[in-house]
């Protein structure tokens, strides 16, 4: 194996494949970044064993000469080691080349290093993915569901199908849901994908997390390929494979109350920062706890208390309340999770009683479960 | 004690004041911010009683009401809670008051904070230093001065004179000299001080470290005071004390070797980034360890090997190298902290031999020690 590579695509393509990289990895040769030489390009491969990211370097690339193949072949080399150099060498090419015994050398300008590699033959094979269903999705959107629904997985691995995110494609819509059983996160599109077809899978939100962070929001759109217990996000020279969660996840709409006693509308952004200011205090407790207490004239109080430190409260005006008064409690932390999901928007809290969980959704939705986020409150004493 | 403040510049006050208090403190009460308020203004005060900050927010500033106060006095808050609550608080105004038992309420917008305080007069007496001796040093100067030196105290505690810099200004000329034992930063300049009068002084490289974070390079210069084995530096509204080292700094002058067998000239950037390259697979060795060899026609070569990993050599031109040739090895990380000293200035390096300490210094530099920095070498076997 033996090319010259344009260093800025090759330093992209490793911070790309090195997010799938664990140090806490068992298996040893899941350390190193896999880098495949064809008559195509280079490919770069990183994995942890439930993600793997493939990122590909073209030979050409805008009328560019990007890599130039001497002879192909393959090679792992240490990821920590690898990454360091490439993003400090000091010519604008690299020339990379397995000699005897997997020992690598890496040439740019007058700087010369050798790595000991090893056996590519010895790198795990990735999943075969290439034959199953496919959807399309706009990429501004995956992140969207993404972020409104992947803070609600469960961190606990008790029960390992909750650490997951749900979704359901059925009828041309996704519903993608998340719970770790205190707080529910829901998210409902219309979606392009055969009518016929249904899927239901859980993704493990570590997965979601990671890639969200690769998504860049001004790419387009991508494919989303399922088969074999594995999903695969395909993007321009970018591979993202997630292996899925087994066991069955849990239906999820018996929880959400159908009944309401009294509904707030409230500025999701006003109501936000108040939250944060009431968790300044708050989060000593255990549960973080906040209290929100109806007033005269639509007006809302927030507050909490902790004996040792001092208390907070705030009045804030709402949009209008209607129905029941109401002091109820809540975990601070999971309502700023909820709120940030409407990007300060005006909101409708539908409560149905103190120990009853209650419903954010956007103002005037006209599906309940475009956007729904569900907290059950904490009882104090 | 109560008072209406301008929240930017209670918050900035905050922030300078909080970079002297530990969370680690032996004295639970210098976990907290004192604020004083009296006619002139309000002072706050952070201190870990190694570093004392004091910062001052007058009454008014370009003619701009930035305090109104109704009543004097004093209390002690919590800097971690306090901190986090001023940054978020709503409105432009704070009001501030104490109450009975030392609860204190925090009034902005509509938020409304309780916090329990600490009686003021427990807090320990900063020390009085206004009574010493002046010399007043541009800013730029000071921070280049720190920045310099501070990095070659030693971190470990087994003489604690050398964890500080050694500071003696002596015929209108300060030296600052730094050293672990295995190298050592010296930086010489001329300063406004009575002639007459000498000091010798070590201050904490903590404290200096601290205090070129604080140190905004746009201003003018500051005053020095000096007394009771403290010091004090005395900005426009700001002062930061340190107490200073006791027991007397050894005399490092006999260490700079005074004859040489061979010299480098070279360009200090081009020198730092084939060190910081070949340090990439050093740090792995205990000592860092990079040799450098010097080849034909004024090239010298920079190498380094961890033969678990691999190895990394680069050749440089060099301006010049005259007399004995050489082949030395260093801790890589000492030879970038000395070369950062020189801002990519090219520079010349005298050796007395592979087992004598080597010298650094500007290239043509009239005072030998303007900037001297000074490597012991590693015997490799």
């Amino acid at each position: 194996m033996k090319f010259v590579i344009d260093r800025d695509h090759l330093v992209n393509a490793v911070n790309e494949v090195t997010r799938a990289i664990s140090a806490r990895t068992t298996i040893p040769i899941l350390t190193g970044i896999k880098i495949d030489v064809n008559d195509e390009g280079v490919t770069l491969t990183g994995s942890d064993s439930d993600i793997s990211i493939e990122a590909f370097i073209p030979l050409i690339e805008q009328d560019e000469v990007i890599v130039e193949v001497e002879s192909f072949g393959g090679i792992v080399l240490q990821s920590k080691y690898f990454g360091d150099i490439v993003r400090r060498l000091p010519d604008k090419n690299v020339e990379i080349e397995v000699t005897t015994n997997n020992q690598t050398t890496i040439r740019s300008g007058q700087a010369f290093f050798t790595l000991n590699g090893l056996d590519v033959l010895e790198y795990p094979k990735l999943p075969e993915v290439s034959e199953g269903k496919q959807i399309r999705i706009p990429i501004h959107v995956l992140k969207n569901i993404i972020r409104q629904t992947v803070f609600a997985v469960s961190t606990i691995e008790v029960r390992p199908v909750l650490t997951g995110v749900n979704w359901i494609i059925k009828n041309g819509t996704l519903t993608a849901v998340a719970t770790d059983s205190h707080r529910l996160a829901l998210r409902e599109i219309p979606i392009e994908a055969p009518e016929e077809e249904e899927y239901n899978i859980v993704i493990p939100g570590k997965s979601l997390s990671e890639l969200n962070k690769i998504l860049d929001e001004a790419s387009d759109s991508l494919e989303i390929i399922l088969a074999n217990n594995q999903i695969l996000f395909k993007l321009k020279d970018l591979l993202f494979y997630s292996r899925l969660l087994e066991g069955s996840y849990p239906d999820t709409s018996r929880l959400i109350p159908a009944e309401t006693k009294s509904e707030l509308i409230i500025n999701a952004k006003a109501f936000l920062q108040a939250i944060d200011r009431a968790s300044l205090l708050a989060r000593e407790n255990r549960n973080n706890v906040i209290k929100l207490s109806t007033l005269e004239n639509g007006q809302v109080e927030v507050s909490s208390n902790s004996p040792e430190i001092g208390n907070v409260s705030e009045k804030l005006f709402s949009q209008s309340f209607t129905g029941e008064d109401l002091q109820i409690s809540f975990n601070g932390k999971y309502m700023m999770d909820a709120l940030r999901a409407f990007e300060g928007d005006d909101i409708q809290i539908s409560f149905s009683g103190t120990m009853r969980p209650f419903v954010l959704r956007p103002r005037d939705a006209e599906n309940p479960n475009e956007i729904l986020q569900l907290i059950t409150p904490v009882r104090t004493y």
